[in-house]
């Protein structure tokens, strides 16, 4: 299969791009091979690539791709996602990283996340090469992993470059049932806190000789579970603390411990940030006599029903003739670096295998998305 | 050396006796060569020795040993110890199992915990070979370890042979700062509880999917923790809970576990049984929709002080001129078995040591001990 001549029923054709796509292996994070093969679709397309590694170990390197066309003026529109894919996992029924046709089904890692829909996006630029402004792809191989050297490091390199999207598609599968029945317009952000409590080891027998941290991890969790954030928005859920996980790691019947951890994850809606429930839940911890660390995943993002939730409902409609739900559910994605710089949303293939053993993507939706996609350029387009 | 043939010098010797004892390797659950060692002691002194093992993998074989001596009617007394001993570890400064006699100091393994002990108990007796009555020794070499195939086995070894003590002394090192200056007249009970709590396993991100069981977990164990059992007694500190640990075993940061344990440890005094104590956590675990298995260790044991510890305290006092303290504190050891037959107090050497490294008894102290378990013996006999 030759990268640097392919036809232009092929750049047409999210099927056989999809396929090329799955066929270079990239578990997270990614560089090269995968990266070199969308380079081959998008230069015969018109498109200038900038490509660039970002991180070192343990999560990187890291491969980013900056692909942009200009037309005339215009607005500028951005497709963004990601080429790494999570490790496929023991199991599968065909080579996760050799695409298998099997009926209506395409089968391979990264299927549906998102290699067909980075698949769809080429094909529906192939369509519409004469739209005004300018259209860029941002593509990274950081997603599924650490994400600190992906997508932050492409809104990084586009301020430097001056590059700055006016609307912006994120193509994460979020259809749940049928293509087109979900877009997402917000996701909820998300940070995950480690507790500690030090005490004093010692013998069950001597309780006096020792001081048991576990009573105080108790209080400061049982404070922490009573916490409601709040009862939700109109269109984000109620924002959630878990607790996940609580270790103190004694394996000795008699023996008081020194040391309580525990772990928990929030999922919290547009009405907080990261940072602000850090010191909540510190100021908390610290009051208990335990220490708190924590890292924020990433802050919420919300784009308001607008203009351009109500542009890609309509091209969905048109295609599919499904009303599309808007919706923040679910975990986070990059949109959440992206929504910083203008309007995203995020639309893409049937989310029902991604992530799992033989993931798979229906042949009849790649082509409807690429229809799609191809609809939200040209309306975009327009204006 | 020969164990068939030992000089009544050295029979009288506990350092002799002492070092033979410490010379063979045993550590728990010990058999053979040290049981050896001491019936080689014990036949010359006229006593009927049965030896016996108990027991299989992975808590044994365990051996046990009953010698008696019975001479004109009168009281039957027995000396109560164990020949096991913990594991030496590693960084002594000479062989654990070499008995080194450097300056006043005997080292070794099980130098006071409880060799030494057992070497004053056969040197006691080859001291005092007329007293009226029955003498008898029940040694077992298991102590340290599960303690399910020792002491235990003993008691029905005698039930089933009609032996019947009247009072008993168990040589576990007692004393703290100097020789004598404690014997313990009970000890606590000890059992330990492992509660587990069930869920249903899902993502951060939907928590209506899943089912956290930590919440139900801390509110269990909030409840154990503000239970305050009792505020002791004359004689016994108050009983006490301590949460040892808790596992939830979830690595995964996004994950909400299916599952969350946690372990108590309580020790107990006179006013409760480890079933009393069983039956009441598993209410409150039940109800709070957890399940509970418990081990029950060791029940409490209290010799209210009277007849036989005022002729312990008269011994030590004509000995070493000290007064000592009748306490309950510490861990539980085989007296709690043997308290079902007769008043049962321990009285040994100085505990500093035990279960460390570079254990050492004091020369001048497996002497003077010699002299209290004789005076102890004498004062028995004499009713
Ligand atoms: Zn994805
Ligand atoms: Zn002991």
């Amino acid at each position: 299969m030759s990268l640097s001549n392919i036809s232009r029923d092929t750049l047409a054709d999210p099927v056989a791009l999809a396929s090329r796509l799955i066929a270079c292996p990239s578990v997270t994070p990614a560089t090269g091979a995968v990266f070199d093969a969308l380079e081959a679709m998008l230069v015969p397309l018109g498109f200038a690539v900038d490509r660039f590694l970002a991180g070192g170990a343990p999560d990187g390197p890291v491969e980013n791709l900056i692909a942009t066309r200009s037309n005339r003026p215009g607005p500028h529109f951005a497709f963004a996602g990601h080429l790494d894919v999570v490790p496929p996992g023991e199991g599968w029924g065909s080579d996760p990283f050799t695409p298998d046709l099997r009926g209506d089904l395409l089968y391979g890692r990264g299927a549906v996340d998102m290699k067909g829909s980075i698949a769809c996006f080429v094909a529906a630029l192939s369509q519409t090469p004469d739209c005004p402004g300018t259209i860029s792809l941002l593509i990274t191989g950081d997603e599924e992993g650490a994400a600190v050297h992906g997508t932050v490091a492409i809104i990084e390199r586009m301020r430097e470059t001056g590059l700055s999207p006016d609307l912006c598609l994120v193509g994460e599968p979020t259809s749940v049932h049928r293509l087109g029945d979900m877009v997402k317009i917000g996701r909820r952000g998300s940070v995950n806190m480690w507790i500690s409590v030090a005490g004093t080891q010692g013998h069950v027998a001597y309780p006096y000789l020792a001081d048991n941290p576990i009573p105080r991890l108790l209080r400061i969790l049982s404070a922490i579970d009573a916490i409601r954030l709040d009862e939700g928005t109109e269109w984000f859920q109620p924002s959630n603390i878990e607790i996940t996980d609580i270790a103190v790691g004694n394996e000795a019947t008699n023996v008081i411990p020194a040391e309580a951890r525990a772990r928990i994850s929030i999922r919290f809606n547009d009405r907080h940030t990261g940072e602000a429930l850090t010191q909540r839940i510190r100021t908390l911890v610290e009051a208990g006599g335990g220490t708190l660390e924590a890292k924020i995943s990433g802050e919420a993002f919300f784009t308001s029903p607008g203009a351009f939730s109500a542009l890609v409902a309509g091209a969905i409609r048109d295609v599919t003739g499904i009303e599309p739900e808007l919706s923040t559910t679910g975990g986070t994605s990059d949109a959440r670096f992206l929504s910083r710089l203008c309007p995203v949303v995020e639309f893409g293939l049937n989310n029902a295998t991604m992530h799992k053993l033989d993931e798979a993507v229906a042949v009849a939706d790649l082509h409807q998305l690429t229809k799609i996609y191809a609809a939200i350029v040209e309306r975009v387009a327009r204006g």
